[in-house]
């Protein structure tokens, strides 16, 4: 029987994502139709952006799952009509190495002090030698997917790093640490502190005053994960006191940030334009081919989002 | 017998190299004595920095080895009064790791494009994405033991790495290529071109107007080598013409680089002040330590100068 697959992102997206969908459908051996726009109760599965045009999936009432294009999940998982399993985006080759790549480059970038010879207006010749990275501890809020990854990959460039999450967790080569009295500690120690944990009410202004008093005085602040992880205000003001050097942020709470907004112009903040992380098409259609086949042979899928936790 | 080591850099280098120098010549429980000066009859070993004091070695009778602080041993090895064995410093811990980061580091900033994000003066937000590592060919001219720590650091981020070297090598994941006609190949895919080649009569001008030709339009050059490997005036001239995107450079034939020199007004230069490696103290003073040992144990020397080939 075929099945029917609706592409309910954005319709820019179509023109990424058609060709490669087809190609890893194609690889499945499944009779199936793929388009933009069919009878709600004959759709099978929905290739899925939160900024689509569907909110309201009652009338799609064959719906076997819903599979997100990107990896968060936010504007989908308190939608109450959806009733079908809710897959998000883990695409290891694109989304997860492109974090991994952004991640190590910006940490590197902070390590090694480069800003001061990227700019250098008076031309100074100043060889202070930066500390080997053993010597710099860096600190990774959140170790899902793309924590644990980043984790590695500054490991294995020599770095110490502290990694944590609101559960247990065992990252081989990270010191991993979780709760209230983990928090604290991860901080305390944090010359570079990377922000990758879920968009979730209790993630909010996890970047708050307190927080930032934990860490120690001029340390590197990159956040590569959600907006809502940092309470601008609070980050803002530890900036002009000197008490965090530089901010490297690449999400806001608003998007684009609009224009004058005070991150735009503070001399030690680097905005960067979401772009730390993006699912690659032909790799992310890999991933949404083999959820449909799973489906369709009556296996689990992958990558469910616990709708309780939010993520 | 007491074994007499003199410490012949320039002497600001005394106060960084005293405590780590005795404090691993200790551990090796010799008798020994080290000091800034001693009759050059009852010297054993030098530590040695070509812009040291000590330029002609004839007094030093009894000379056992030369051991240079620095990888580099341009300055020193045409000297014909230097009869004893030459060894340069391979301190894999400080100056191979120094290195590592360094090139790991602007190879990332070039790859991932953050100078637009940096320096952004009308705060635009253009979300680019740069392509995943394994879509950015890097070559890197040099495969010895800064070039093989290099190549495996940016095999294991992702990048597909091309390395050439003037004999034939062969490096785990790495495509290495050798002579004239490799040398060609080498360049031809080059998105991003790292120079660590030794200072040698055969490499000067490595990097002239027949190889610039032979890269992509837009490549990115990183010279953490040495200065005499780019013909300044081809580049300068590439740059120019938008043949080579940007050039990060670390070493210049005279340093610190002059102060009118055009590297530093050119917006497409970026300059660092002879960082990208340097010999920690304490892990130099172990590499020195081990080989006095090993001359007094009648082993052979580690690191020792081929000189005939210069390196």
């Amino acid at each position: 029987m075929t099945v029917t697959i609706l592409f309910a992102a954005p319709e820019a997206r179509w023109a990424d994502y058609e060709a490669p969908l087809h190609a890893a459908l194609r690889e499945t051996g499944l009779d199936y139709r793929l388009g933009l726009s069919f009878p709600p109760e004959e759709v099978d599965y929905i290739v899925y952006a939160p900024e689509s045009h569907v909110q309201d999936f009652t009338p799609y009432t064959r719906l076997k799952a819903v599979l997100n294009l990107w990896a968060g999940v936010e504007g989908v998982v308190g939608n109450e009509t959806l009733k079908a399993p809710l897959a998000r985006m883990v695409d290891a080759e694109g989304l997860t190495q492109g974090m991994v790549e952004y991640v190590t480059g910006h940490v590197m970038r902070h390590h090694l002090g480069m800003d001061a010879q990227i700019v250098n207006p008076e031309h100074e010749w100043d060889p202070v030698m930066p500390p080997l990275a053993r010597d710099r501890p860096v600190t990774i809020l959140g170790l899902g997917t793309l924590g644990q990854a980043c984790a590695h990959a500054l490991t294995g460039i020599g770095f110490p790093v502290t990694g944590w999450s609101r559960t247990p967790k065992d990252v081989s080569g990270v010191t991993c640490l979780h709760g209230e009295d983990g928090f604290r500690h991860a901080l305390e120690h944090a010359q570079i502190l990377v922000l990758l944990l879920p968009d979730t009410p209790d993630t909010a202004d996890t970047l708050d005053t307190r927080a930032i008093e934990r860490m120690p005085r001029g340390a590197f602040v990159i956040n590569p994960g959600r907006g809502a992880l940092i309470d601008d205000d609070a980050l803002l003001a530890a900036l002009d006191a000197g008490e965090v050097a530089h901010a490297t942020l690449d999400v806001f709470r608003q998007e684009p940030l609009p224009k004058g907004h005070p991150y735009w112009a503070h001399p030690c903040v680097t905005v960067t334009p979401h772009i730390a992380s993006e699912t690659r098409p032909p790799s992310a259609s890999r991933v949404i081919a083999e959820n449909i086949r799973r489906g369709e042979a009556g296996k689990p899928f992958l990558h469910l989002v616990d709708r309780d936790a939010g993520y």
